[in-house]
């Protein structure tokens, strides 16, 4: 069972001591200033720094919530080697508590078991192949030749078109829409709303009206991929829109038809990339970013919030166009100056 | 019955005069020029000043439309003190026309009662509780534990997510989805294609793989929220993602994980807002403006369209980095002089 | 039958010669250097100038993609004259190479007919009107009063609320939301997750709370239009919104209450349009840009990616405001330097 194709917050969580969290994390174990070190601190569930309780665990990753470290109540804190001096409880000290964190969440909340079986109130076509490990929620609509694997979990609501194939532990979280051929890889999260499929915009003009060019690629998402809510990934106009393994899309994502996304790449919420564009591996762009059609950008680029990326890259590094809010008085000052750059550069030179 | 679980556009509008309407609305009532105070003037329904015919009530809240007074065919027309002189027909004089107008609209076309009752072609799970005064529609699933209220809507094409609650009067339009636990207040308005609850996008980098962190909390909304359409809204990482009371998100917004807005805040189309920042109450942001993460922003705040947020701020305000339109070939000569911009001035210097 | 009623992907392409294709066309044929003109070149599919093979059609209208012509192992080309000397193939010599590029596509991927019919698993109110050669698809809800025209394809998981019409020829392509009165014409494309007819974003401040403004009008949308996946188009405050004949809108682009659109305005992917806003016919708004309230566009307006469009535009022309990324270290000093512009040209005066 993956943990793709299971939920996390409706199990009980696993109880465990720090201790044995501790090694199983393989970092060093601190216990509370006074405290024996081999005196057992339980765990029971995890909390932030300011709302754990005395059988919790908690982290700091983040220094801006350093300042809720010397009050914290829980009874251990996973942090780096430098926060540990300011640390009123026992500790696990880590060389990256974020990481650490996430394992630990993961041992403290596994991944429930899904109830294989197809709901009663959901539509199939009789070609779909639907493994007997699968479950398929209520109104779903399983569209002929679709091929579900093992472990996989379609949530309510999700429509599934023809000849659609879905790998195993993949999770369609609910209303998720999967159009014509579209395949998805092993253990890929598909949240709600996300459209995967739909035609790509691609028009000619032809004695002034828009024809539609046929669209008639399809989608190709590998393993371990996240596709976030209201996500929408066009399908190629010829070849696919491929995504590699690994690659995590946020929420209210747009990718066009076409593009090509690297392994391992992340894409934080409302970023729109244009068509036919290449990003490579391990890159990074942050929220609200636009980037432009046809380009190619190599691994492991940073993009800042809110930067229009226009050119390729072929050069890993971190690239903005993003601006700072300011007091609108102040900003109103500069837009005016900015509108009188070139002329007063002209006139000075 | 509250406005917020019925609809306004099917009902028969109410039919009054200017005078008894003006009465409601504690305003002044002008007769039209010539005509007398006393002599009743119907009203049937509401138009824009262009469109209104004479049994129609209008209104003149934005002097972008002032042009169109003094041609109007409305009975009467709501509209401030100073725009008095040029009114050719009855007025109704308010310090507030904008709110009158909504007033007035609300008297004019009241709720409809919803049917109580619960489709039958959809999917209910027989641990959930629903009010014998609440609506299902057809199409919709509700899970285990759910608990929806009194004078509830479920649109249909609804999924409602195990243990998730709705409270008294809310409406959720249709092809809503809500996840697990997630709770709304009272008289609640969800439209078609908003995501509340789905998982935070919360990645570790793990040996060159990401890791997904579980999503543990939820998301809680308070009392007369509205929440627009393909809107998504992350449960949080540990805490749950809030919402207060009387909160306004337009359409295609995204609210990440673990952000808390205040009460009466109200956010237009295409904002994002990422993870962990507290927005305080009664701020107002525009359009497709993006807001960092673990940001703290204090009451009444504005932020101007597509403007970036990347620093707290703790004093209220108008905020805002977006730049107008140009014509292209002038934009493009202040693009050259913004790059040369640094070097020009340290020769200045 | 008309195309938009109709799928491309799943049809058994047609089989033609190169020959018959340029006549069809109305462009010229050059036969491979050292072949004979009347030796039938015959053609299967289309791909691109790179996966092309020997019974292929493939074309070159992006400058961009020249690199890959010299190699190309395509049956026959489409290009314009100017690029017919690199080329080792066979040829079509087009003034419009992607336009020729899309008739052809179209003639070898002919649409598929719809199978009338309705779905046994989906909801229909008896009061609704589907014409007998219209399909509807499972898990889709049509209200009372609705109104389906003929060869019209509803796809699963739609949503059609009470008394909307759709024309002949129209096809959702599945879980599509249309509101109460909402009205598509002819051989309109609605793809999946888009939303029309949602309440608009009309609040009016009444003594510290909201209130709620009801939204009385609706959307009209013309005929041969093409919405994307989830795009939202809100109904209007008392007038309609309304989009022209042969708008196309791209993936989640956000249309806000009493817009109007002209005919063949296309905007891309992201764009955001506030309230009232009137577009002129044959404009082309670049993606993720947003368009400000109450404002008026000409025609054949273009706007470039990510641009804030603030005041209205009377004259026809290229406008912009976006600022293209750079390497972070070099965004930064000029993003101090901005800061320091209005003291800098104050003192230097």
């Amino acid at each position: 069972m993956s943990a793709a194709s299971s939920q996390h917050s409706g199990a009980e969580p696993h109880m465990l001591s720090a201790q044995s969290l501790a090694e199983y994390l393989n970092a060093e174990f601190r216990p509370a200033p006074g405290h024996n070190k081999d005196d057992p601190v339980p765990i029971h569930s995890a909390a932030t720094l300011q709302a754990a309780q005395s059988d919790q665990l908690s982290f700091l990753a983040n220094p801006n919530y350093r300042e809720h470290l010397s009050t914290t109540q829980a009874a251990t804190v996973i942090l780096s080697e430098t926060m540990l001096a300011d640390c009123p409880t026992a500790a696990i000290v880590s060389d990256d508590p974020y990481l650490s964190w996430a394992k630990a969440l993961s041992l403290l909340h596994p991944p429930q078991p899904i109830a294989a079986g197809i709901s009663a109130q959901t539509s199939i076509d009789p070609s779909a192949t639907i493994d007997a490990n699968a479950r398929v929620e209520a109104m779903c609509h399983i569209a002929a030749g679709v091929n579900i694997g093992a472990d996989a979990y379609i949530g309510a609501g999700s429509i599934i078109e023809q000849h659609a194939s879905i790998g195993d532990g993949s999770r369609l979280v609910g209303k998720v829409y999967l159009g014509e051929n579209v395949k998805l890889g092993q253990r890929v999260i598909v949240h709600p709303g996300a459209v995967i499929g739909a035609d790509g915009f691609g028009l000619a003009m032809d004695q002034g009206r828009w024809r539609k060019i046929p669209q008639l690629g399809s989608v190709v998402i590998g393993n371990d991929c996240e596709i976030g809510a209201n996500t929408t990934i066009d399908r190629g106009a010829l070849d696919d829109t491929v995504l590699g393994n690994g690659v995590r899309l946020d929420n209210q994502v747009q990718i066009a038809h076409n593009v090509q996304i690297g392994d391992h790449t992340a894409i934080a919420g409302c970023v729109g990339v244009a068509g036919s564009t290449r990003i490579g591996r391990y890159c990074m762009i942050a929220g609200a970013s636009g980037i432009g059609g046809h380009l190619t950008i190599c691994d492991q680029v940073v993009i800042t919030a809110m930067s229009t990326v226009l050119h390729s890259i072929d050069e890993a590094g971190t690239y903005g166009s993003g601006i700072p809010a300011k007091p609108m008085r102040n900003w109103q000052r500069t837009l005016v100056r900015l509108g009188q750059l070139d002329r007063w550069m002209r006139r000075k030179k």
